[in-house]
């Protein structure tokens, strides 16, 4: 795919759609529109790199680190979550549909259900402009207690 | 869990089997003894960690990074990988079993299935050493050519 019609870097450019929780010089984190859980997060270097063997290894640390941030404030009460999963679909092979290296938050709760079979397709639409809203709240007010 | 009961921390100071394919100063890389595809990696902090949340950013990343040299390591013709999921069960919520925080990093090939549904659950035993030795020798030539 062309750099130019990447529905990723159109994002991180501004003219794409987007809600967006969190970003910083490096990264850039919002909604999935399809998200398996309320919160579902995708982080994103502002960089285009199609996969992880694309990817220079400091902004990965650097996407992973905005990942982390997010994992943390999806247990906020505001979101709710009492853990996450954090996925990366590395190449077709591993069921990535957006050849824009992405990091999946996945905000869980004990005894919910979910399919991760088949690339994630289970999924439902949800608010998302309040989710939006509640977890930039949970991640600025965690951006002033982190380690 | 008490941490002198981590079977982690065990892999960690050498008093528990593992067959590591990767190490340096803060982190080791190890198979999955029930893999869910050959060449399953494990790829841990030194240092106690329950989840995300007790993990320092800093050491996250560095976690991170050996991650995406194993996941473009398993890539190599040894291994045979085209792709590979990259996965954190953050939480029980999420489907962590062992509490001492970990990155999965699963080869994937086209056509081949894989179900993550139910915490990871199914697991084939296959030749440990051999993958083992394999991947490091991927590992170690794929050293010297990073970014
Ligand atoms: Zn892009
Ligand atoms: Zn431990």
């Amino acid at each position: 795919m062309d750099q130019q019609e990447c529905i990723f870097c159109s994002i991180v450019a501004g003219s794409g759609p987007a809600h967006v929780v969190y970003e910083d010089e490096n990264v850039v984190a919002f909604l999935d529109i399809r998200p398996i859980k309320r919160g579902h997060t995708l982080v994103i270097p502002r960089t285009h790199a199609q996969d992880l063997s694309e990817l220079p290894q400091q902004l990965g640390a650097q996407v992973f680190s905005a990942a982390q941030i997010i994992a943390r404030a999806v247990r906020d009460e505001r979101i709710g979550a009492e853990g996450a999963n954090i996925v990366i679909n590395d190449g077709e092979a591993a069921f990535q549909t957006v050849p824009h290296t992405h990091i999946h938050v996945i905000p869980r709760r004990h005894g919910d259900k979910m399919r991760l079979a088949g690339g994630l397709l289970t999924r439902r639409a949800s608010a998302l402009p309040e989710t939006a809203a509640l977890l930039r709240a949970a991640i600025n007010e965690a951006a002033g207690t982190q380690d």
